[in-house]
């Protein structure tokens, strides 16, 4: 659930930026979906434009002369993926397959099921007015239908459609995961993207904050499992039910709440002036602007009691999770801020997100509870709480820490005949060693074995099974251990 | 790779279309994507028409007067997926998440790398000129950049774009493996898809017939795998070089062939005279139209070689992918074809698809080489085959068969505490089994142990762990083995 609304988007990272151009800044700032591609080796030279292309689309290309045998476009096309979005050759697919599947993991060892939904959308799923970056970035379209479609922007609002269609089939609590591509539409310059990947963890039917506990315990979990400790990152916790009692204490419409969560959200990130005239504009007076970014600036529950007095909702869910968090063991991992409000206008309750503790990062996940979605979609409210964890910042941050797998390509045997003849004989070896489960390049041509060697070493094949005449006519092959030099001659049917 | 351009769509299978609707129900029947869902539980009430969202998005739904907290949009929004979408809830994805692994597993076993490229592509790679029906249907937008772009149909085209830009970057042979959503737009009726996933193996660098007999054998091994045997299923396999053979002896120019090999490719679905039309405003004299509609009657090799005469390189190809099947031990699935072209534009060589026997079902995968293919986009041409295999046909052979795995939610532990007070107790001891690689439904509410034991039932949970106040003190926690009924305590450390 939940877009990372801010996570590191700029390949240099800017430590201390200067107040001059911090407006300026901030829309390039605000880009979630940029990143490095996963690693370094993507082309971005550009040689076709896309008037170039649009030549070729539209058949004016004019190159009959000579066409290939049976197309009709020649037109040389961008070799490089849309702007903005990424290609998955092998080496940043296994990148890619192992984070998905430590998410995966670690969902189901705290039995979540996964769900996924489209990754196109009606617009209105997505439609809210409250400000969010998110909205305005919809990547959106009219179909050849006329209909107001949009790549998702995120997966909450499809997952909340869903509850409700299911409606009374299913039994809560419901512990639904999902890994999905999520999208934004944002004018381009270089290094930014316009799609990431999301994995979001949802809890829908807990009214407590034990289910918040809980989410924050799988991610912990995660970041264990890959290698990252509490030294490393953290996370800010808070409520937004501190800003609903200041809000109320100050008469402030309850309808103008969404739309003051996304102004302070943007707290450190626009100029301090910009943000009082935003909430002010919002009708709060003066005086409420002063308190409410007093209290923002609270970094601790203590503090939080003595502006707020002990009777507030808000600090006793803050209580319950930190409580819980000691019960857990990962205290060490978490700490009240105030100031963490995230961006999105659905979230009602207890608020969260992942940071690095070195500051050089933006937000690596985040997440709360939202309890009023499923009305807004016209559906009967259900207590819900989860997060969205991209797949953009963590890699970053494995990078920064070295931590970044060594994922080389993995296959146990590579089988070659010594003739063209042969073909058929190493067929049937691979079809046996594959049949014992057992994976097998096999070497389709007939190539030197200097060649089979390199290929060997570049698939990082444990075996080389050769396949020659001689042997073959005794139901033999030779067998070389690539590791250390070993090589022998064995039977077809005791090879295992 | 490939499209499965006629696989099942229809929910009901017509086994002897009438010939008088023969062209009204060819358009009906050429919807690749069409197919029941996964599961039969999806909602298909379409209670709020899109007219009505649309007034929740322009904002003049005029219903301020009693806003959820704090949205402004308040309107029931369509809770089913954009027509010819799927959501996937956790049964059904359970089952993609089987079909998918056992995809990948046989992409292994034969020394495939996954690769993935965006879903969203320019519109200039998928335009050509020859009547395919996948172009014709091609999901595309112009996006707020005013740029031409489509969700993509097929993958080839992205992985021909990733293979001419990573140029001599890499070493060939490459065998890369896909599993990606594909799009197309056609005007919707009841039950029909827009989208499915796709399966794709490609070889790209080996010219000779050694990498189709491998493909079509990794087709096979993932068969086998899932319980479809020979009697189930089968491959026609024919090669595009016995047209071309024919097209050169009637002096048709070699810039129609792709254009005649999508007209053939609709034989037996649209009426012969139509097909015949076609191809006489193709430049093919009557002559050659009847000449060609002889040569795709043929079923063995023996009479194909009878009518071109033994020199035809197609005939080569051919023989030698039949032997190659016999070493493999896979020629009970395979039979000659001469009909079989496939409806994409760019196949060269040997073209094969997948049918059941029983002749109720579309292909269930198809498809070929394709040596010519990067030319068209103005890299330099290498040797290249592939199949495209989609989710919809297979799924629903499965279930004529009774093949469709038993794919419950499967949680091994569940664990509640006996009272509020006692959930941080519980916390620890899901942490504690969790670090042990135990997944755990932990119960985050307080209720009933009946609730409990029915919650427990429908995650298939082998164990119950009930946390109570009496044991907790002693450092214990109850233990219940849900299959057996067996009951014991055990001390939290001692927890396997």
């Amino acid at each position: 659930m939940r877009a990372i609304t801010n996570p590191s988007f700029l390949i240099h990272h800017h430590h201390r930026p200067s107040v001059a151009s911090a407006v300026l800044r901030t829309l390039r700032h605000r880009i979630p979906f940029l990143s490095p591609s996963f690693v370094k080796v993507k082309a971005q030279s550009t040689s076709t434009s896309y008037a170039e292309l649009d030549n070729t689309r539209t058949g004016r290309s004019g190159s009959l002369a000579s066409p290939p045998a049976h197309f009709d476009v020649t037109q040389k096309i961008d070799v490089n993926p849309p702007k903005g979005t990424r290609d998955f050759p092998p080496e940043e697919m296994r990148l890619r397959s192992w984070l998905f599947q430590n998410f995966r993991e670690v969902s189901q060892l705290f039995g979540f099921e996964e769900v996924d939904f489209p990754v196109l959308e009606s617009e209105a799923l997505f439609i809210r007015k409250a400000g969010e970056e998110i909205r305005d970035q919809l990547y959106c379209f009219e179909d050849r239908g006329n209909r107001r479609v949009a790549l998702r922007p995120e997966l909450t609002p499809s997952l909340a459609r869903l509850v409700i269609q299911k409606g009374k089939s299913v039994s809560l609590p419901l512990k639904w995961f999902a890994i999905g591509q999520c999208w934004r539409y944002e004018r381009m310059t270089r290094g930014r993207r316009r799609e990431h990947y999301q994995w979001n963890m949802d809890i829908i039917g807990v009214p407590n904050v034990a289910a918040e506990a809980e989410l924050i315990f799988s991610i912990v979990t995660f970041f264990k499992r890959i290698g990252i400790t509490a030294s490393d990152v953290g996370f800010k916790v808070s409520s937004r039910k501190v800003l609903q009692e200041v809000l109320r204490r100050y008469s402030v419409p309850e309808n103008l709440f969404g739309r003051v969560c996304v102004v302070i959200d943007k707290l450190e990130k626009i100029p301090i002036d910009d943000i009082k005239k935003e909430l002010r504009s919002a009708e709060l007076s003066e005086e409420a602007v002063e308190e409410l970014l007093q209290i923002l600036s609270v970094k601790s529950l203590t503090k939080l009691e003595e502006k707020l007095g002990s009777s507030v909702e808000a600090l006793a869910d803050l209580k319950q999770l930190f409580s819980l968090a000691e019960k857990y063991g990962y205290s060490e991992w978490i700490q009240f801020d105030a100031s963490i409000v995230r961006g999105l206008a659905y979230y009602t309750g207890i608020v969260f997100e992942g940071f690095d503790r070195e500051g050089k990062l933006r937000a690596i996940c985040g997440g709360g509870r939202y309890d009023r979605l499923l009305s807004t979609f016209g559906g009967d409210d259900i207590p819900a709480c989860g997060f969205g964890f991209g797949d953009a910042v963590i890699v970053e941050l494995l990078k920064e820490r070295g931590l970044v797998p060594d994922l080389s390509p993995q296959v146990q045997n590579i089988v070659c005949s010594l003739d063209q003849d042969l073909q058929g004989a190493a067929s049937l070896v691979a079809a046996r060693l594959r049949e014992k489960g057992q994976s097998v390049d096999l070497v389709l041509e007939n190539k030197p074995l200097k060649w089979v060697f390199k290929r060997a070493a570049r698939i990082n094949a444990q075996r080389l099974i050769i396949v020659g005449s001689e042997e073959w006519q005794k139901g033999m092959v030779g067998v070389k251990i690539l590791s250390s030099g070993e090589q022998y001659e064995i039977k077809v049917d005791e090879l295992e």
